[in-house]
């Protein structure tokens, strides 16, 4: 079997927090939203029903935890969850929280604006908060 | 337990296709894209995380098989999955099949215009599309 490896857009657009039963949540690094990113490490997969049954079923239940962690972290209003995969097809899942307050208000996040570096600070406050939604999963 | 009663923006922008294992399937009135929606019929979720354990497994599940299922009958280049439910929170999982040579390319169909309703023709042409996806399901 091939071996997995990290597609480079997916690696520069996020950084790695874990990886949760064979799965990567990464961070992305734009400051406007609570951003992560799931990717199941499993090569050559662009949809969710690419994965063998087993880990198909692992991985939508590590979709759901995090969500729900997330949402609960941070007190959202609403949670994104979406395999979009239009640009890079590896598989992968964007989990988001999301507010009627905020940039994108009733629309999806996508094509509103662009992407904001968050500065180091950010980052690490960021990072801290993912963490402890990864150590809150059950 | 209260009753479920299936929003009234979902009825309004969507056509019942058929219930499967719990779930509605259900037809956009968008001729732009094979686009269904998918709503587990239990009152009250918002998040596929609310959903109890063992109806949330199923209905990933649905999902998983009806976007492989769609993916095949459209001979798609990819499948957009998503929970989003910032206007509607009703729980309710779009299923897309898309290409890069459709109206919205490599970006999500939201916030790309606006949806154009099918003639008669081309709703009972998806309609049966969408019914051999639905009897195709494993």
């Amino acid at each position: 079997m091939t071996e997995f490896v990290l597609d480079p857009r997916l690696a520069a657009d996020s950084e790695h927090l874990a990886t949760i039963r064979g799965v990567q949540a990464r961070m992305m690094n734009d400051a406007r939203f609570p951003w992560m990113i799931l990717v199941p490490e499993h090569p050559g997969a662009s949809e969710l029903f690419d994965l063998p049954k087993s880990k198909e079923a692992n991985f939508m239940d590590v979709i759901c935890r995090v969500g729900a962690a997330m949402k609960a972290e941070y007190a959202a209003e609403k949670m994104n969850i979406a395999q979009l995969g239009n640009v890079v097809t590896q598989l992968h899942v964007h989990v988001i929280a999301r507010w009627m307050s905020d940039l994108a208000g009733a629309a999806p996040i996508w094509g509103v604006g662009k992407p904001v570096p968050m500065t180091d600070a950010e980052k690490a406050e960021r990072r801290a908060a993912f963490l402890r939604v990864l150590a809150a999963l059950s």
